[in-house]
């Protein structure tokens, strides 16, 4: 039996930076899985075309093949249940896909304005000139206009946190009283930015940073411990 | 054995406008409890006293005083274990924690920039200047600049609401696939609105109107037979 997860890489194979990734590392370590994480660049679409599209995290999991990362956790719940649960229930299910889109929707345009050209510095050349011109695309912009004044963008970026801080006064995890996968989904844009860029996200006396640090700390470090810049 | 609750009202008795009364509500019909809901005004803080505090939701249970919506919640939860649950476990109430922190700090001042006005057009003259210091105080603005140009302001509000979007968009209910305390939350917020103004708020195709009349329909129409504007 062996179990293999395609994982994001910059030009350094040990620069691990996809958010959804993370959400899936996190969610395997979770369940006490143990994984061999491949480096795979945004180029090498041919080598995960056996997925049947073109973009990781995809779980290679004693033949089973899954792709994305809301549906590989879904399918870890359900193949895994005697293991320490993701969401603790049929609400937390729910619940966590709300999270998932605030994140999408929120969380990770902020960040991206924040750290898109620190990405850029962390790839080879092929995968640069891929990044660049999918992401412009996508942006309608030039990157170097998407993270414009940054100084003052963090800013805003620390108030859109709100919700997180509010939540993170009252208990200490998003997912209550332990951690789970709604802490994941959320944390993955943290380690993202720290995986490819020294720009300071959070205050240091913000409630999110310290909910961050205490993530960093889980699962024997696991986040901490991966090739990335103090934060 | 008697239940009852404190339920903010305007001048018209019929009119119950409290978004947080409005979870503790549909939370009691999806706990089958059934509740005498006992019109209150802003200015009537002397009759809730004894809860020693002065806002509403208080909720009045065979003697015992719980206030605060969060607070009611969990006890109704912990009281009546047996009853349908309003989170579905642990990881539920975790999370419904950031369904809650993002509605109030994201969608509620989203709304109010919307309807405030009506909402004044809706109370008794004591109340009508209470609510009207009170709050200019906290915005630190007049009510009508707060809510200045809401045709223009409605479609950054609509964007605002794209992590429901998605989220709807994937599944029937914010709890999944059934409603729970999530739907309650953000629901809250558009009865609301619909309880004062007949502004509108969403899109006729939008995922989440459709939602929405879902919810009016929940537990027999209970939120839909209240007092309100056909939204």
């Amino acid at each position: 039996m062996s179990r293999i997860l395609y994982d994001l890489a910059g030009a350094d194979p040990a620069r691990r930076f996809s958010p959804f990734c993370w959400r899936t590392r996190m969610a395997l370590a979770h369940k006490g899985l143990e994984v061999e994480t491949v480096p795979w660049r945004f180029t090498e679409k041919d080598r995960i075309a056996f997925s049947g599209q073109g973009l990781v995290p995809v779980l290679v999991d004693d033949g089973r093949v899954v792709s994305d990362s809301w549906a590989i956790a879904l399918w870890l719940e359900e193949t895994y249940p005697d293991r320490p649960s993701l969401f603790e229930g049929a609400g937390g299910m729910g619940m966590a896909r709300f999270i998932n889109s605030w994140t999408d929707a929120v969380l990770h345009p902020g960040v991206s304005r924040l750290i898109i050209l620190d990405i850029l510095a962390c790839l080879g050349p092929e995968d640069t000139a891929y990044f660049r011109a999918s992401r412009e695309q996508r942006f309608g912009m030039s990157l170097e206009q998407w993270c414009a004044d940054r100084e003052a963008r963090v800013q805003t970026f620390r108030k859109d946190l709100q919700p997180l801080r509010i939540t993170l006064r009252a208990q200490p995890w998003l997912g209550g009283q332990a951690p789970n996968y709604a802490d994941y989904i959320v944390f993955g844009a943290f380690q993202w930015a720290r995986s490819v860029s020294p720009f300071r996200l959070l205050e240091a006396d913000d409630p999110v940073a310290a909910w961050r640090a205490r993530m960093l700390d889980l699962h024997s470090g696991l986040a901490r411990s991966t090739l990335g810049h103090e934060v």
